[in-house]
């Protein structure tokens, strides 16, 4: 049995001794430990993984473990087991490129979750989550209240116990109810090197303003547009002899690459957030 | 002997054509052609280099293409020998990393320029520059009427008969008059991947946003800061681990190939500027 | 209605404007010129879009300029309009990352081709074929002459009026009587940065050597193995933090990319082939 | 004061603990803490950088940790403060750009060691070295005896307590009785993305076979010719409109990058040797 442990608390000496002999007195053998520490802010960040040859009582792990290290260094703290399989939604609207990828990730084996529904704001998807079999569900936004688009969500959302949201290019704004209820569990894809050309039509900006390189930037969403914590961004270098037609058929291949990747350290609890930044580890 | 002919005007059929069986009616032999056309602006460039056996004469070479090619068309065009070595001066402040790296170029003849001087508005670099052999001048800026320092620069720039100026980390603002003077002949080197984090201290904006790349912009200067067209970017990964110093310290080198690239592609008159934008040719 | 003509021969002088005289005689217009001269091999290469108010007649066309233009000069040249769609089979075995992404982006627009049918020497991937609706043929390799699996080939090929083959990790060694029958027209994956690591197991290899960049490269098949002209090659940093298993799944995303780059300026007839090298327009 | 402890052992449960908690009985705060398993060697390494609020008699903490912590686990280890600079030789033949980067860092202060000599088997480079205040030796190889080149260098490097060598573009054979004196401790820079193109006119050999992208390779001198543990390595695009001189040209820039990088990961004491292969911490 495998344990992941993820930390954060303030900066003090001791620390990594004090878990890594908690983990020997479980009996666990570390075969991962990657600290990072925050100097400016202060603050200890771990990941840890450990391996146990007997069955681990998990309560039991957790009770100790917030008794015995986490209670006296005001630990923020989150133990995974490798059994969980999460629960990954997908938001679309009408773009297929990050769809496909992800869908195909999926049936190829490469994406370790499972994908209770694809949900669009539009129909034009739907044919391509039939074709991976996943069921597709229609979320209308225009024109609506966003308390009755909110209630259609949840109640997907909930009875299927959706863990994380990914949004595939869904282009829409998410609500604070729905931010609240999925902190850094719901990432996004912009096309575009964030913090330049926020907002709409960036390939258009980036266009406009004759830059030598586009990027594109996976993040959790946070109730500021496109400024919540960056996971994972990069970069294609572009000419002048390249259209806004080249820019976002480059672009395609960036989001798609990013947004996986983005996912993919999700997925494996490679990511902590603080101070709307990430730890990402490797 | 070789020329080099730079053009730009409407787009309009039978260009490449005109000048094509010009250079053939002059016994120049082609070898290089590059053309691009702006279809949103509607404008054609195209960048040409000939051989000819003979020398040709200059003005009688200028004066038929005026009237044969250029004139009907409403094209701007300049014709370049490869006789001539322009003159580039360079501006510096504190930072020594960008100076090191252009006089090394120098010296080991990877920049086929002449270097009259380096100036300072600080006195820090003064032994970069005598190491190098290359004369210093001291003009100061703080505390004092912009036109006093215009004055001094420009006593330094005209009677060197400077071609080009690049501002090696110079981190002061041009005047109008400075630029009017250089229109799209002052290479600046901004140590961040614009249009993000524009103005002073780009690296600490860029750490407290959290990116996953940073990246450095080389741009001819205009009067709106950080706003001129892009000549050469390039980026590299970072990632939480990095502080603010290792940006700077990743950004050195990143500033370094940036500038340098720029220049060389300027040097060889690679470049044309057209809507705030460049077109750069291979 | 447009064409493209793509040519090579002798570097001599004139040629270019040869060329853009016989299309502004055919009341072309010049789009898009790109050439090059490889000083080395003395050969002159060009790829030339025009376009034409009405109808070319292409027969006349080809008449013409073979008698006005290519004759003289030694030239080897190809036209071809932007009307005629080329007919692409897809090769394959048992991974089935590039065969989601060929077949994800043939699926939104993105590769102008038509796939008549995926073929692979093992039935894995039937499932991934259907799912995108595409016929699926199965044609074992193992244990039967090379003889017998290239009458099935040919009888796949020929009625479908195949144009070029793409071989998405098809893991098999190719003959030479279909080479000859497809020269310069079957696209190889190699899951290495070529010449490095040619053969079976690149990432093993790539992983015992140590290295700290892996790669991929997409090439025209030869009779020779792994040393085909390249068309593309990519790369992404690894380190020994990274397993073997973690380069061969870093490794798919290169070669799904640079499988798809090559195939698109295959498409787009931006290649040529001269002395086992390619020329790539852009 | 600080220490910085590099250990490589075979892995086995409990290491993390038992050095964790040494540092923490010797009273010193672990600041920085990565570790690496390769399983397929089943070994464990690990780099710790603690501080400690006095100073720590060295010879005892040496004394205690072999005995206490690495007696009874078969490791190796050393442990450096941060006081000692190290003093590192530079070896050079005619090419001038490496040797031009590496003393504009030192003189810019961004490489933290000492350079006693630059050491040449041609005299082209003496001005470089003397332009930096650095003496400057000659020491020819062609048509001597290897005994006596060695029996020079020597002299040199013994008198000046050199820890580490550096090759910047030497092209020389290194003796074994040198590389035997300096075990992981001479670095060089191939030009040519390793094992791709090694030995002799890398840049040729890469254009003759028509590549996308060229690099540079900095490793550690082993007696197999370009073998021996890579410890950095980059590349850039190229096309097929670069000639040879074009690939030495950007060549030159991937060279000083990468080596410089190699050099300075060296200095931190960030990289460990083992199987030929270098485990680089960050």
């Amino acid at each position: 049995m495998k344990l992941c442990l993820l930390i954060h608390c303030p900066d003090r000496s001791g620390i990594i001794r004090s878990v890594t002999t908690f983990i020997h007195q479980q009996k666990g053998n570390i075969v991962y430990l990657d600290q990072h520490v925050d100097k400016q802010a202060g603050v200890f960040f771990m990941r840890l993984e450990s391996e146990f040859e007997d069955t681990v009582d998990l309560a039991d792990f957790k009770e100790s473990f917030g008794r015995e290290v986490a209670l006296d260094r005001d630990m923020e703290w989150a133990v995974h087991t490798d059994g969980h399989i999460p629960c990954m939604a997908i938001f679309v609207s009408k773009y297929n490129h990050c769809l496909f990828d992800l869908l195909s990730r999926y049936r190829a084996g490469e994406l370790k979750v499972h994908i209770p529904f694809v949900l669009g704001n539009h129909k034009e998807l739907e044919g391509v989550a039939e074709q991976f079999g996943i069921p597709f569900f229609h979320v209308p936004v225009q024109g609506r209240d966003r308390q009755d688009v909110d209630r259609d969500l949840f109640a997907l959302l909930r009875p299927h116990k959706v863990d994380f949201i990914v949004l595939a290019r869904y282009m829409q704004i998410i609500s604070p109810a729905l931010i609240d209820d999925y902190p850094n569990k719901i990432i996004n894809i912009h096309h575009s090197f964030l913090p330049a050309f926020v907002g709409a039509r960036p390939y258009h900006a980036a266009f406009e303003r004759g830059v030598k390189i586009i990027g594109a930037t996976s993040h959790y969403v946070t109730d500021q547009l496109d400024a919540g914590p960056i996971i994972a961004q990069d970069v294609t270098p572009v000419s002048h002899a390249h259209s806004i037609a080249d820019f976002i058929a480059k672009g395609r291949d960036l989001e798609r690459f990013v947004l996986s990747r983005a996912v993919q350290l999700h997925v494996a609890r490679k990511t902590m957030v603080y101070n709307n930044r990430t730890v990402i580890f490797t």
